[in-house]
């Protein structure tokens, strides 16, 4: 199979599943489409996608087969019923879950003869096939090296190892700091909002900030982790960054301050043991469990 | 007072006032210091400071005085045995308190004849007087006024209003998802740490994802709570963000799940109050406490 004649079928069209097929589509490819609700694929004929009416016709019309479903537990229930189409031909799954759920789909695949490529989209469905679309894989080398050029239509491709496990494992840790600086924002958007402020004013003045600092403060505490000092020279100390101001202010403007317990809690157990001295990278070693 | 002449004296010269005063310094303002450990001010003689040998000496010095302590409580052990010579002064706080000790401090300077401006500084020390810097003002809006010229000296200004409690609110609201991400991406470096990967290399592709979705998410959530309309269309759904993964795999990866939790905690609490199908900026009703 090469990129330019490979067809696809793509299982599942919500929102993720549609940006994908339209990259494929634009892009000359055939592309076969099923959905369990059936007009949200009927409504890719217009754009040149054949409609399947079940996954096993589906899979049938193409050598890769794309499962871009709600879970885990859709996956199974999709390809489970007809696997016996797919001996042979090459699963990239896009679903989200756990690194042992993917490791468990690729154990599977295996031993049924089929190839197994993982994947983890690092973009909302409007950025595909744009410069700030990340997609992440693992699992089968050759799947995605003979595949690359066409997985380059959803946003640049990083291939992460043979463990399928790898891609949903850097996923959820680079989604992390997404969902818990969004909380955080929120959070502080409850704390202005007591004193009658805004939270488009607060954005205004925050947006910007977090843009200037979180990039270079991940990449330097990235440098610390990875050094194995904690201690080195120039950072703001653990006791100084201890966050009991923060809990304080919340409780007074009537914010709930689980984040920020939470944040304060790592930070304690370092000081605790005797490191306030260190820098805020040494929460690494609280959260890893011994 | 204008500008041009204004003396000032910087009570605190650690890292941040150190900063400060070598600011003042360098634009020609008499700039008088004092640190309760003297070597530290001494070492600014050198660059023209003035070294006073007691607060007191200090504030006779200037008609501004900047406080750059360690907390609420240090301002006053600094300045209550002194406070007869502070009357009819100015005095500008940039020392990190919570927005009822700024108002306390506000409210014990008014008894005493002294203006009160209150100063967030959005920084770390190595930014100040650079593009980066920001720093938020509340308190007296004459004092701001009239030093306005000085005060960019230290990094673009904003004056929010004459509550002295807004400075420190929005500093401590615009910290939160600060250190919320920052925590967030170490509970990433330990998941892949569990796999062999270094911090350095999640962070070669955490950094920039979080640059491109940090900013426009949060102006995007807030124009949602300021619209007061959580269901508002094209958002990713509360359930579709349920963070069950990521605690599992975090679990299976040693890494404890304490940021996470409280995150999931404020989703399940919308989701559990039929908020399901509304977009994510819905936490911010589980953080505010009726």
């Amino acid at each position: 199979m090469t990129n330019d004649t490979t067809a696809f079928t793509l299982l599942g069209t919500g929102e993720m599943g549609l940006a994908l097929a339209l990259a494929l589509l634009t892009a000359g490819h055939s592309t076969t489409v099923w959905n369990r609700t059936a007009h949200r694929a009927e409504a890719l004929r217009a754009d040149g996608a054949q409609v399947a009416g079940d996954p096993g016709a589906a899979i049938t019309a193409s050598p890769v087969v794309i499962t871009c479903l709600y879970d885990h537990a859709s996956v199974h229930q999709v390809l489970d019923p007809v696997v016996d189409r797919l001996r042979g031909r090459t699963v990239i799954n896009v679903t989200t879950t756990t690194p042992d759920e993917s490791r468990e789909l690729a154990a599977w695949a295996a031993e049924r003869g089929i190839t197994y490529l993982d994947g983890g989209i690092m973009a909302v469905p409007e950025m595909i096939g744009g410069p700030g679309s990340l997609i992440l894989y693992s699992g089968a080398a050759e799947a995605f090296e003979q595949l690359e050029q066409v997985l380059s239509l959803w946003g640049r491709s990083r291939y992460l190892g043979a463990d399928a496990g790898l891609a949903p494992l850097y996923d959820l840790a680079i989604l992390t700091p997404m969902y818990t600086a969004f909380a955080g924002f929120l959070h502080g958007a409850a704390m202005v909002a007591s004193a009658g402020v805004p939270a488009t004013e607060l954005a205004e003045l925050a947006g910007p900030f977090l843009t200037a600092v979180v990039e270079p403060s991940v990449r330097h505490s990235a440098e610390v982790v990875d050094g194995g000092d904690f201690a080195v020279p120039g950072q703001q100390s653990l006791s100084f960054s201890d966050l009991t101001k923060f809990i304080t202010a919340s409780e007074a403007a009537g914010v709930d301050p689980v984040l920020i317990n939470g944040v304060q809690l790592l930070i304690k157990r370092q000081i605790d043991a005797g490191f306030g001295d260190h820098g805020f990278a040494r929460i690494f070693e609280s959260l890893r469990r011994s």
